[in-house]
C-alpha cells in the first residue's frame, strides 16, 4: 500500500485566481483529471487525502472537500469508508445534463391538482419506496434534542406556550431568523419578518398579497409541482420561462415575456430549485433583481433549498440585490430541521403590512410552542453543524443515485447535476411515457413523481424527479434499478 | 342560622313536564321566584341547597345547578363560598335585553380591516386591561398536564412527531373527535373530519370550497368580525340577516333573502354566538336545515362556543339535522383547551374532497405534535371535567360582569343575557359612538370591542362586545366601572 502513500504534487495557480468563471475547487478539481488523464494517478490508486490538499495548495479545507466531490459526482474518483479517494477502476459515465425547454409563451390556466393528488396520495403507503416525494427521512433530523427544547421551553413559559403569538409571530424566533439571514446577504430587523404554518402558506399570502385571481404569475419551468396547486386554487394563471438547468431562468426570455404578457409577480426559486436543481449564479441574481425593479414586478423567492447546497459557500438570494423592497423572500425549516412542526417564514419587503394582514385573516396565527422550540434550538445549539450534517448527505446521495441510473436507465437518458437541494431531474429519450413509468413502478410497490405534474402544460411527459432523501440502502438501490428496467421495457414497447 | 337551615319545600311538576317551552330548569327557577315574591324566602336567606332541591324535586344535579345560575344571572339571588345560596338583600336590576335590528337587505362589500386591525394590535400591550378581546385567560387551560402529554408523545414516537401528516391529519386524533361528535348529534368516521391550523384556517377552506371572488355569503347580524376579515380578504361579500339576540337569525328574513339575492352559501354561529350569545333551538336548527336544503345553500356553521354552553346539556348542531351533506361543521380546541397549539378542524360534508385539497395547497399540513397531544390528552384525561369548570367559570363571570355594568353603565343600556359563550354584547343609547368610548378607554389602558367592526356596513355603532374570559378582581370590575363612568361623560357631552 506504500504506492498509494506517495506524495502526488498537484499544480494550480494560487487563489488570488478564483474567478467567478471558474471557482477555486473547479481549479483544484481540474488539477486531479490531468494527473489522471497523464496516467500520474492510475485506477484504483488513493489520491492525496483533502488534508494534504488543504496544506500543499493553501486552500481551505472545505474547497479541498468541494473539489472531491465534483470528482466523485463525475464519477472519476469514489470514497471508501475510513480510507480514503480512489481513482475508480472503471469510472463510470456520468449522464449528460438535461438542456433548457422552449414552453408556449402564452399564460395558461393551471390543472395539475388530480395526478398530483394521486401522485400524493400514493406516497402514504407506508410499504411505498419513496423514490418522487421530497419527504426527507426523519433520521437526518435531530428529533428528540428539539422534542427535549420543546418540553423545557413549555415547563418554562407555559403560560406562553398556550397562548396564541398574533402575525407576525414568535419574536425571539425572528431575531434567529433575522441573525442567520446575513448568511444570505440580508439585512433586516425581526419586524421584517413574518412567521407562517410553513412555506406553503407563505407562499399563498404572497400570490394574495400582490396578485389577483385571473393575474399570471411568472413561474420556471419545469416547477416545483405545489407551486402550481397554490395558482390553480387561487385561480390565477401561469406563465412557464424557459430556464436552464445549471443556472436557472432565462433572463431574456423573462424579459421578452414582460414585455408581452401582463406578469403581476414571479415565483421562483433561485438556489438548488425543485425539480431542476439550478442554482442561479450572483450576477444573474443582481440582474434579475434590476430588471424586476424597472418594470415594478414583485419577485416572491422561494429559498427553501438555499441552505443545502453541496459546496463550501452559504449561496446569496436575489433579495440580497433588492433595493425596492420587491423581493419576498420564503423559507421554512421543513426541509432542515422539523417539517412536523410547520414553521416557516417570509421577508416580504414592503408587502410587508398586507401579508402580515392576509396572515391574521388565513390562519390568525402559527403555533406557539414548535416557534419557541425552533428559536431556542437556533440560539442554543449548533444548527450549522448539522446543515453541514445533511448537506453531506444529500452531496452524497446524489452521487449514489446518478451512479445507478448511469448503469440501469435507458440510453439517452439524461440527469441534472444541482449543485446542492434534495432532487434530481431525469430526462428521458423523447416521446417517452412517465406517467406510465410511474403507474407501472406503483405496481412494484415504488413511488416515482412524473415530469407532467412540474408544468401547467404537462410538458416534461419525458421525465421524472427522483428524491435524495432515502437513506442509501439496497431496498433503495434495487428500487431505483427495477425503476429504469421498467424504463427500459417501456422504451421496447 | 338555624333559620336558614329551614326546609323550603318548593312545589313544582314532575319531569314529565319538560317541554320545549319551558326547560325544567326554568320551571325550578319560576317555583323558587315564587317562594321570593311570597315572602316564604325573605332578603338574605339561605335558599335550599342544591343537593336539596336535586333529593326534594327528583330533577338532577345539574338540573338545579342550571336553576340557581338563571336565578343568579337575574340578580334574585347570589352565591356565597362555601356558603351556598342567598336571596340577594337589594336584588340587583338585571339590564333589558337589546332588540333584534334590521340592517339593509342588499350584499355588500365588506371593508372592516382598517379597525379590527387597530383594535387587535391594542390587545397586545402588555399592560392593557382586555376587556374585548375574547382571549380566554390562560390559567383557564390544563396547560402543563398538556406539556407533559406532549412530551410523552415526542418520546414515545419521535419520528412519526417529526414528519408531516398530510391532510385530512393525524387519524387518532380524527378519532377522538368523531366520538365526541356524537354529543352534538353527528354520526361521523374519522375520515369525514379534516384538521387545520385552527378554526380560522377552517372557515377559509369553506368558504373557499363553496364561493368565489364577488360571491355574496349571508351572515348573521351583528357577526363575529373574524368572519367579515375572511370575507373581505377572499374578495367575497356579505348580506347580513336580522338576527334575535335569543335564538338566532330570523328564518323569515333568511328565507326573503335567499329569494332576493343569489347566497352562495351561509356562515352562522348557532350556539352562543360571538358576539349575540344567541342559541338556536334545536327546532328552529331543523328548520334551517330543512330551509337550506330546499335551495341547495351551504351552511358554514361555526360551532366554537358549543361546548361553552353554561347548561346541564351539549346542545346540537344544525349538521346532526343535515341529510344532505350541505352543513360544513367548523370548531376548534383554541376557546376549550389550548390556543397556543393552533388545532381545528371541519366536518365538511360533501365537499370533503374539495376542502382537503385546499387545506393540502394552503398549508400543506397541520403541526403534528399539537395534534398527537390533543389526540392523546381527549383519549386519556377527563376533558369534560375540565369542560365543566371553564363553563362554570363562564357563567360566573356572565353574572359578575352584567351586575357591574348594571351599576355603572348609563341608564338604557341593555346587556345580553347570552345562555354560553365567553361574550356579553351591551347596546347603548341610540346615536352612542362607541368608537370614541373605544378610543377614551384607551387612554385609561383599557381595550373595548367597538360594535362597528361586527358589521360589514359598521351598524351598532352604539354597542361594544365585552369578554368573560378575565380572571374575576379588582382590576376588571373597576376597568368595567371605568368604561361605564367615561359612557356617561360621553353622553353628557
Amino acid at each position: 500500500m506504500t504506492k498509494n502513500r506517495k506524495t502526488t504534487v498537484i499544480a494550480l495557480g494560487g487563489p488570488s485566481d478564483s474567478t467567478d468563471q471558474q471557482p477555486l475547487y473547479e481549479q483544484v478539481a481540474g488539477s486531479i483529471v490531468a494527473l489522471i488523464d497523464s496516467g500520474a494517478l492510475r485506477p484504483g490508486e488513493r489520491i492525496p487525502s483533502v488534508r494534504r490538499i488543504h496544506q500543499q495548495q493553501k486552500v481551505s479545507i472545505s474547497t479541498a472537500v468541494q473539489a472531491y466531490r465534483v470528482l466523485e459526482s463525475r464519477g472519476l474518483i469514489e470514497a471508501r469508508p475510513q480510507s480514503g479517494y480512489y481513482v475508480r477502476i472503471k469510472p463510470w459515465v456520468v449522464p449528460p445534463e438535461p438542456v433548457m425547454v422552449r414552453p408556449a409563451s402564452k399564460p395558461t390556466q393551471v390543472r395539475v391538482s388530480e395526478l398530483v393528488m394521486e401522485v400524493i396520495q400514493s406516497v402514504r403507503d407506508p410499504g411505498m419506496v419513496r423514490l418522487g416525494a421530497t419527504l426527507p427521512s426523519p433520521e437526518l433530523f435531530p428529533t428528540l434534542e428539539l422534542n427535549r427544547i420543546m418540553g423545557a421551553a413549555g415547563r418554562r413559559s407555559p403560560h406562553l406556550a398556550n397562548s396564541y403569538v398574533p402575525p407576525p409571530g414568535h419574536h425571539p424566533l425572528r431575531v434567529q431568523i433575522a441573525k442567520r439571514a446575513l448568511e444570505y446577504g440580508c439585512v433586516v430587523s425581526p419586524d421584517d419578518i413574518v412567521v407562517t404554518c410553513g412555506a406553503t402558506e407563505a407562499l399563498n399570502l404572497c400570490l394574495r398579497a400582490v396578485a389577483n385571481p385571473g393575474d399570471t404569475i411568472a413561474i420556471q419551468s419545469p416547477t416545483y409541482f405545489g407551486f402550481l396547486q397554490i395558482i390553480e386554487a387561487l385561480g390565477m394563471r401561469a406563465c412557464e420561462i424557459p430556464t436552464f438547468p445549471r443556472d436557472g431562468v432565462c433572463l431574456d426570455e423573462l424579459k421578452a415575456r414582460l414585455d408581452r404578457c401582463s406578469i403581476k409577480a414571479c415565483l421562483f426559486a433561485t438556489n438548488f430549485s425543485n425539480p431542476l436543481g439550478c442554482h442561479m449564479p450572483d450576477t444573474k441574481k443582481k440582474a434579475l433583481a434590476e430588471l424586476l425593479a424597472e418594470r415594478d414586478v414583485p419577485l416572491i423567492e422561494d429559498d427553501l433549498s438555499g441552505s443545502l447546497g453541496f459546496g463550501p459557500h452559504r449561496p446569496k438570494t436575489v433579495k440580497a440585490f433588492d433595493r425596492h423592497g420587491l423581493v419576498m423572500l420564503v423559507d421554512s425549516f421543513t426541509k432542515t430541521l422539523a417539517p412536523g412542526l410547520r414553521v416557516g417564514w417570509v421577508i416580504p419587503g414592503r408587502f410587508q403590512k398586507r401579508v402580515e394582514h392576509l396572515k391574521f385573516t388565513a390562519s390568525s396565527a402559527t403555533a406557539t410552542l414548535p416557534q419557541m422550540a425552533i428559536a431556542d434550538y437556533l440560539a442554543n445549539t449548533c444548527y450549522d453543524h448539522h446543515l453541514r450534517k445533511i448537506r453531506r448527505f444529500y452531496a452524497g446521495q446524489a452521487v449514489n443515485v446518478t451512479e445507478t441510473i448511469s448503469r440501469t436507465f435507458p440510453p439517452g437518458t439524461r440527469v441534472s447535476r444541482p449543485q446542492g437541494g434534495q432532487v434530481l431531474w431525469v430526462e428521458l429519450p423523447e416521446g417517452f411515457d412517465s406517467v406510465e413509468l410511474y403507474r407501472r413502478a406503483l405496481t412494484h410497490k415504488i413511488s416515482i413523481a412524473p415530469g407532467a405534474i412540474f408544468s401547467p402544460t404537462q410538458k416534461y411527459a419525458n421525465c421524472i424527479r427522483m428524491n435524495l432523501g432515502n437513506p442509501w440502502n439496497d431496498t433503495v438501490r434495487n428500487a431505483i434499478e427495477t425503476v429504469g428496467n421498467l424504463a427500459k421495457e417501456l422504451i421496447i414497447g
